[in-house]
């Protein structure tokens, strides 16, 4: 196969509208205790308020940002040459890397020596680096050693976002109210430490992937949400899938998982780590059946062993292995509205039935471990078995795989491998909490990354609307992390567009995850946001939303001049009837009362009032 | 004010689009005990299982259908002249109604003879009627009496829908199955009726409203959902309106509350009332303000119950009427990040404010229901004091109101003029459910209606999703009727592409949560759906789903061609690998070893499969 070069002109730059900082915001930089360590974070600007509402500034709200250096106007994007590889010094610190002269997989090797392949190679020119012989460069080892690794500084760092000035307005603001979990609580880097050692979250960092910014998975941190690209046979082209990886975190993707099934799936996804600043997953026995020409039955270890190195000295920082799907859990399945929906889980499915045994990624999994470890790559434990259809859910295969998923967990662990556990799939409401507690209970409180689930199975077209629901619900009750659906789910790949409806779906119901979690600090992005909007402030908005440009062309439909920005009533009211602007008087006559809402309550209220009116007091009476 | 000729053609006929049936539906009719009962339901054709799948024939599917005969190929539509009277018979019957010589509120009279208004004005030839002096038309009062109205047996159909072929089928394919819920139970007229009495559901069905196709409102039905149109000063026309309505319809809406703010607000209601085959919601005191040239502080109990009249006597259903805001309460929202948000709150508040005592809604509660009992009206008592942020929400003054709506429910109650309650608002997920409780505590289980809630304010452009998420939970815990919240909520009034996004994310809200309240029958569409994917009958998944337009859509993006709709793959994996197709092979396994799954878990599964691998056995080998 020849070089495309439509493929070469669509991957020598990326997309305008994705490297343009978002309206209002601007990168900046916390500086950790070396300075090397530098934690982006995304600034949004904010107007005054006017002075119709009490004339004050309002700070900068500072946000979690996914969207590395793309954002960044004083940083040089190169997709040719890929981002800086920041995390290299700690990880050469370290002393326990080796660097090797090449790739030591069959394939990548064939790959780099491939000359018609040459037009479609990323050129890279650093070596892939392992662990040195006997060493393990996990975070989880360092974290089990008590080393605060440079990472986990970087992430407690990142967590905390920096809130200082807020937390400041709003006591000012609302003397003597009682905030609860609302203003910040600091994440340390040795809780970071903590919970890693514990098995609880997990860091997916690749030593081959200096080039992440690092990010944490646990329940006891922000809720992350993971964003699905990659071709099929049928469908786009690497440069179509580098911009798809762009787009997604400019919206907010935690960590991308690259699920390519089609042609060239080396070299994409060498393209889409060199220029990713967030973990890239792959689930590796997709590309290790092609290598077998689709036909399942075929697989052998050695041929998934060379795939998990080969991706492993790419850089791949977490792999799906769907080492659960046992042989005698497959007869579970068989009387399923929907049987075996995981792809990953098919496949095994298919080489158990062929060759009447477990598989060889079951056996051999102690082998596997010593591979990830050499490069912490971390597990994602694929739920094979996970329910298709509302019908299937929380079935004996289901809950048969999720056990073997915790005691495969304990494997890992005694290898000090990071391991987090994919779960469902189709769940209806009523039974998403049993999922959570099953998976905490028999997982040993491993990080769980659910897909969905989608509380019913009848709106194709609206999957990113059905599974966002139970999302939210799931990331509530403890997911870690949630992968998100598009629109296009059971009917189609995703273009840009559906990558930014899923994403948005799962950007609302990771925040709402994390609001009713008390996670520290998470309300008071909504707190800025129902000020800006109470005071008319549309640019704020706008801009303190997780998606400025829509709210803003949705606005403009109807009150496009940029006067009306400033306008204090909006297209739903009209000029001569606002609700906000009413709200205005209330508060000018509570204080001209010189009744308080909590005076009022004290002196029992109502009966008061009542009582004062009846005196007939006129005290405050409107022109 | 000249009419708009703009105005008359776009009323003269309706959007082609809106009236063909759906893909593959057709309307079907159950008779009742009487021949002018006739319940229309929405019938889905299926095509055969294909021979590798079984050959089977798929019974149609028949669905709730809101559409009115709008989808019925053999009614005759016509704008000007509106729907067939189907309900007069009925009301006639009963004997307790008088036919009145014209409108009897002022304002409806001067509108009927204000010349400048004729070629705005619906030609209605029907007069309005109401109850004789001293009776009660209310569905409570008769369902208080032992009496089984027509309207209560057409709902027990109606919500009974017709599963019976779809129970076989189930039992069949899945024998010994517990189907737990997921079987049919009867709804009987006479539960209905029992359910009516009680105060726990409503039929909102104005007697001068006999277009309507009863529906009722309570948590032991199907959860229902509202969509609110309406134009306000600066956009929209009548025509744009009754097109909103037909098209919010077509696509499930039970009810449609028509909150217009801007000019020929009567004309526009009288419009939409004619030709709604679904009830119709209104806030009277958005018209009552109108009349005052939106000055709040002089609205008077006079122009108010001028305008309650008016609007009964043209057919609207239910009435919003806050009159839980009062004035002690008032000051309790002065310390809000947002206070009071509510239109209909916030004018009231005013009133309040500028009279200084409770306001004549809450004072002529009383003579209010007299004026509701005499066409069955039903109220929807507004919550003016809901929470506009996640930081308000669930705060004193909410709460406050909430406690005056449920004596208030009594009070409703003691004239038998039935009640619903309304409900927030912003509401983090955690707090959803305190909601619940007190307002079936507070309000005597009385049916709950809610605006979402809105689970987190940082979406803008997104909060049918953030909502949507809030409503699903809310109608889980017990909520019986969910009102939409559409792309624009905070940004402006939504078109017709908004009012459809804000039905499917509310069809999707509604359905998960009739699947987690177990309602009879809900997952039977989950199962034809869900079984129809796994079969790859891509045209019946379309059809069987909430939105089949965007499913084809969606899928023709990619696999365009129509021979690719019988394909036995789709785009996400392409033709050479398939974990459908796979599953396939898992059922041929287990039927040929002849290990069912029951059988298998009975024999202690996991230890027999190991023992038979162990022995080499090869029963099944693939080509």
């Amino acid at each position: 196969m020849s070089a495309n070069p439509k493929f070469v002109a669509a991957t020598a730059h990326v997309d305008e509208a994705a490297v343009q900082p978002l309206p209002k915001s601007r990168k900046i930089y916390v500086t950790g205790s070396r300075p090397d360590l530098r934690v982006p974070m995304r600034e949004i600007a904010q107007s005054d308020t006017h002075a119709s509402f009490g004339a004050e500034k309002n700070p900068p709200l500072t946000v979690y940002d996914t969207s590395g250096p793309y954002t960044d106007p004083g940083a040089k994007i190169d997709i040719r040459s890929g981002l800086a590889a920041l995390r290299a010094p700690w990880i050469a610190e370290r002393g326990d890397v080796e660097e090797m002269a090449g790739p030591s997989s069959e394939y990548g090797v064939e790959r780099l020596n491939d000359p018609k392949l040459a037009e479609l190679r990323f050129n890279l020119k650093r070596r892939p680096r392992r662990a040195l012989a006997g060493a393990n460069v996990t975070q989880m080892h360092y974290a089990r050693r008590g080393i605060v690794t440079p990472e986990m500084e970087y992430i407690a760092i990142r967590e905390n976002q920096r809130m200082e000035g807020h937390s400041e307005m709003l006591r000012r603001q609302h003397p003597g109210h009682d905030f609860g979990a609302a203003l910040p609580r600091a994440i340390t880097p040795e809780f970071v430490r903590d919970e890693v050692a514990r098995g609880r979250a997990i860091i997916p960092a690749n030593i081959n992937h200096p080039e992440t910014e690092p990010m944490i998975i646990g329940r006891n941190f922000l809720v992350k949400i993971n964003a699905n690209i990659g071709n099929s046979a049928v469908t786009s082209s690497i440069g179509e899938e580098v911009e798809k990886m762009t787009w997604a975190i400019r919206w907010g993707a935690d960590t991308v998982m690259d699920l390519s099934t089609g042609k060239h799936i080396h070299e994409t996804r060498e393209w889409i780590l060199r220029n990713s600043p967030v973990p890239i997953g792959t689930v590796p026995i997709y590309q290790a059946l092609e290598k077998v020409d689709g036909k399942a039955e075929e697989l052998t270890w050695p041929i998934f062993r060379d795939t998990l190195i080969e991706q492993a000295e790419q850089g791949v920082d977490y792999f799906t292995i769907h080492a659960g799907v046992r042989l005698p859990f497959i007869p579970m399945t068989a009387k399923r509205m929907t049987g075996i929906v995981s792809r990953g889980g098919s496949i095994m499915a298919k080489w158990c039935l062929a060759h009447h045994r477990d598989s060889f990624i079951y056996e051999h999994f102690e082998d596997i471990c010593q591979i990830m470890k050499a490069y912490d790559v971390a597990f994602s434990l694929g739920d094979g078995l996970r329910p298709g259809s509302i019908y299937d859910a929380n079935d004996e295969a289901q809950m048969a795989e999720l056990a073997t998923l915790g005691e495969l967990t304990q494997v890992a662990w005694k290898h000090d491998v990071q391991v987090m556990i994919e779960g469902p799939g189709h769940v209806p409401m009523h039974m998403i909490k049993h999922n959570m507690d099953e998976q905490l209970k028999l997982c040993h409180e491993a990080p769980f990354y659910t897909l969905g689930p989608l509380t019913t199975d009848i709106a194709p077209g609206y999957d990113h609307i059905t599974s966002a629901i139970g999302a939210a619900m799931i990331g509530w009750y403890g997911t870690a992390m949630l992968c998100y659906v598009t629109p296009k789910e059971h009917l189609g790949l995703p273009n840009k567009k559906d990558v930014k409806d899923g994403i948005m779906a799962y950007k609302v119901a990771a925040h709402a995850a994390d609001l009713a979690k008390g996670h520290p600090g998470a309300q008071l992005r909504d707190n800025a946001l129902s000020k800006a909007r109470f005071e008319f402030r549309w640019e704020d908005q706008f801009n303190l939303g997780l998606d400025p440009d829509t709210a803003k062309d949705f606005h403009d439909e109807t009150l496009p001049k940029d006067s009306m920005k400033s306008a204090h009533f909006c297209s739903m009211c009209g000029p001569h009837f606002c609700s906000m602007k009413i709200t205005q008087d209330v508060r000018e006559y509570a204080e001209k009362q010189g009744v308080s809402a909590e005076e009022a309550l004290k002196r029992g209220m109502e009966e008061k009032a009542v009582e004062f009116v009846k005196k007939g007091g006129e005290i405050y009476q409107r022109a």
